[in-house]
């Protein structure tokens, strides 16, 4: 499958998509469409997890309530199979507690006419301060 | 092709190998060698670079001579082509400046009994401040 051109669209639509989702406590569950019941994969602050199922409990067991999110930089990169790499630069602010710089990276394979999330690894960036 | 089972060693590898060549003036032209003359592609602060010569062009302008690097954390996962997404999060030092977080991502392809890169992209999270 050839690169497709519209990589950057794709990814900044996507990142919109699903913080949209995500920070809504009441939408949050809707991003088990997003992936696959098998094949994908996150990495979520170093835990590995394999499929929607495990995915959705690990998204569904965050208790914060109230996210505040500024999305820094979105980088992404057409991929060799019609898929696109995307990396993010933000920070978030959960409930109370104070801004954390967080780094999130995808991989989104192409699905007929849509797109699934393959690959998805999750970092606050608080563990630099040792 | 298969999952690669030691993706979690390949990536932590990998990511030892690179650095050490990076960060020392004398071998990061070495560089080279881990990027396709065509299809490697590196998002470097937001700039869009395709090909090792354009990537290296960029390395290679680096004009910083001491970097002093911690590695927080590398997050890896198997691709189904073979290849390994690495995700690293960590805190440079370029010579005289302050240490900044970063945040680097690769995705590893196979080629024969190696790798090269086929992505990476790179963000210092500085930019957050604003």
């Amino acid at each position: 499958m050839a690169l497709n051109p519209q990589y950057d669209a794709i990814g900044k639509g996507f990142v919109q998509q699903y913080y949209t989702l995500f920070d809504d406590p009441a939408q949050r569950a809707n991003l088990v469409n997003m992936y696959n019941v098998e094949t994908s994969f996150m990495t979520f602050e170093g835990v590995q997890l394999q499929g929607a199922v495990k995915i959705m409990e690990k998204l569904n067991s965050l208790t914060f309530q109230k996210i505040t999110r500024i999305v820094t930089a979105v980088d992404s990169q057409p991929m060799f199979d019609g898929g696109v790499l995307i990396n993010v630069l933000g920070r978030l602010k959960c409930d109370e507690d104070p801004p954390h710089l967080y780094m999130q990276t995808f991989v989104l394979k192409p699905l007929g006419d849509s797109f699934y999330v393959q690959h998805d690894i999750f970092r606050l960036g608080i563990h630099d301060i040792a």
